[in-house]
């Protein structure tokens, strides 16, 4: 990447033209000099050009070698090991970010490359319930919080490109440390989900006997349990990349719940509406701060 | 309540003038015969006789006795105790229902009503974030699901009032035993509640050192917690009149979590995908059920 060198004039190669990675494309669009794609689908592959949304995409890795920038838009393991294999294949001052949603196993494979190439962690904060290239969306990342965590590999011009792309497709770049932000999604992502995934089970259980659990679960149920529809291979990569830090959040969750049962079974009145109150102070301070509810 | 008695011809009073009674006053106009109301908040009362919700609304609980059906609006604990003191203001064959979320304390108490009374637990599956008459909206039962749950004081015809009564106000009946019925929201509203707290706690403690907690808390944040944000007098009053029946539930959904935590701990990719991949099919068999997202 030499010195000035823009988005306008660079040509951006995608790995992994799902929704993520295919909506990347849509939004890119006008804003590059040349888009390509690499994808293991060779079906996905012929989709993405024929829609235009890739000029050429094909399942060679070494495609990348004719790339500016490299966008890495596989599920987080796939990552890692892609940046192990990509070393070999990026010219000297090309700029490799992913879309990953786990930032320090990342970060750390990003330190192993060659040191003439350019590398930034990112996650945009933003996704479907639904996945694969039929459902990309140009407007995903539209307004989305889009975390960009530095490596050994960033240069100040590497994190002015990064900028550059993530204002071209709408999102807000907010930079952060890759283990701090680990630590904040394992609280605001993968715990909703273990949460939502536990109490799924423990209704679904009880819906193999009793049918009056479905026929009552009502909008408090749909919203609280939403997300354990997320796909489980994607969900399982997300907690397993970040198990540390998912593991202290479950036990903090979990630490509360005890606390909630042991009020709830001594009858604490006093106790029981001081921590609800707590509760409902914490989620109007979280509206407050996001304007939304 | 004589033979053939109909809620065309019934005056009805609503004791409680809140979202809920309000609500149902909206809803039950021109489909009764006359409306009356009993708060304890005289302004509350000025208002809804003002806004021709009720023809006359006052504290008086001796009010009632003109009434050939009582509705009980209020809190849990508070219809619990009403339908004491409610016994000596009944004429014989009036109608007394509540709206109350948990059942079993509720019909226990009904049991315990003079003969000459009917009387029948009622829970509509339905609400808003905000509570209060100013609130209150003709169309808030509109298709949701009301249980009714007989006691030892519900005769054939009760049973047929109060399905005039849901029916008017465009709610589909679903008769349910007390002791099933709060099993089952211990698991569909108790729980979601609970968890919703849960995280809350967990993000809001951590947002008091780190900012970045609701920076990107995003829709996922977002849904889970949502509940957390409903009132706490309302929701501790519910745990707690059904603490039996929501302790089993948490004390399953801790199961699930601690499962959760052991898969993640000893990095067992299998049996987390079998497990996230349960909690998706319960999740989609809900969703096939309701017909909704």
């Amino acid at each position: 990447m030499e010195d000035g060198f823009s988005l306008k004039q660079s040509r951006v190669c995608i790995v992994g033209l799902g929704l993520m990675g295919g909506s990347l494309a849509k939004a890119l669009r006008g804003h590059v000099a040349d888009l390509t794609g690499i994808d293991d689908d060779p079906a996905t592959c012929r989709d993405a050009t024929a829609q235009g949304l890739t000029r050429q995409a094909d399942g060679k890795l070494s495609s990348a070698i004719e790339a500016d920038v490299v966008v890495l838009a596989t599920p987080v393991r796939t990552i890692i090991r892609l940046i192990g294999e990509l070393g070999d294949y990026l010219r000297p001052g090309t700029l490799l970010i992913d879309l990953g949603s786990v930032k320090g196993p990342v970060v750390r494979a990003m330190n192993g490359l060659p040191v003439s190439v350019q590398a930034i962690g990112g996650h945009p904060m933003c996704g479907k319930a639904v996945s694969g290239l039929a459902h990309a969306d140009g407007a995903l990342y539209r307004g989305a919080p889009f975390v960009l965590c530095r490596s050994d590999r960033t240069t100040p011009d590497a994190v002015a490109l990064a900028r550059q792309m993530v204002a071209a497709i709408g999102a807000q770049a907010i930079e952060v440390e890759a283990a701090h932000h680990d630590r904040v999604v394992a609280v605001t992502s993968g715990l909703p989900y273990a949460l939502a995934a536990a109490l799924t089970l423990v209704a679904g259980v009880q819906a193999e006997d009793d049918a009056m659990i479905w026929t009552l679960a009502a909008s408090g149920f749909r919203d609280t349990s939403r997300l354990a529809g997320s796909d489980p291979t994607m969900m399982a990569d997300i907690l397993q990349t970040n198990a540390p830090a998912v593991l202290d959040a479950l036990e903090e969750a979990q630490a509360h719940l005890t606390t909630l049962v042991s009020i709830l079974r001594s009858n604490k009145s006093e106790d029981l509406h001081a921590t609800l109150s707590r509760a409902q102070a914490y989620r109007h301070a979280w509206e407050k701060e996001r304007g939304n509810r």
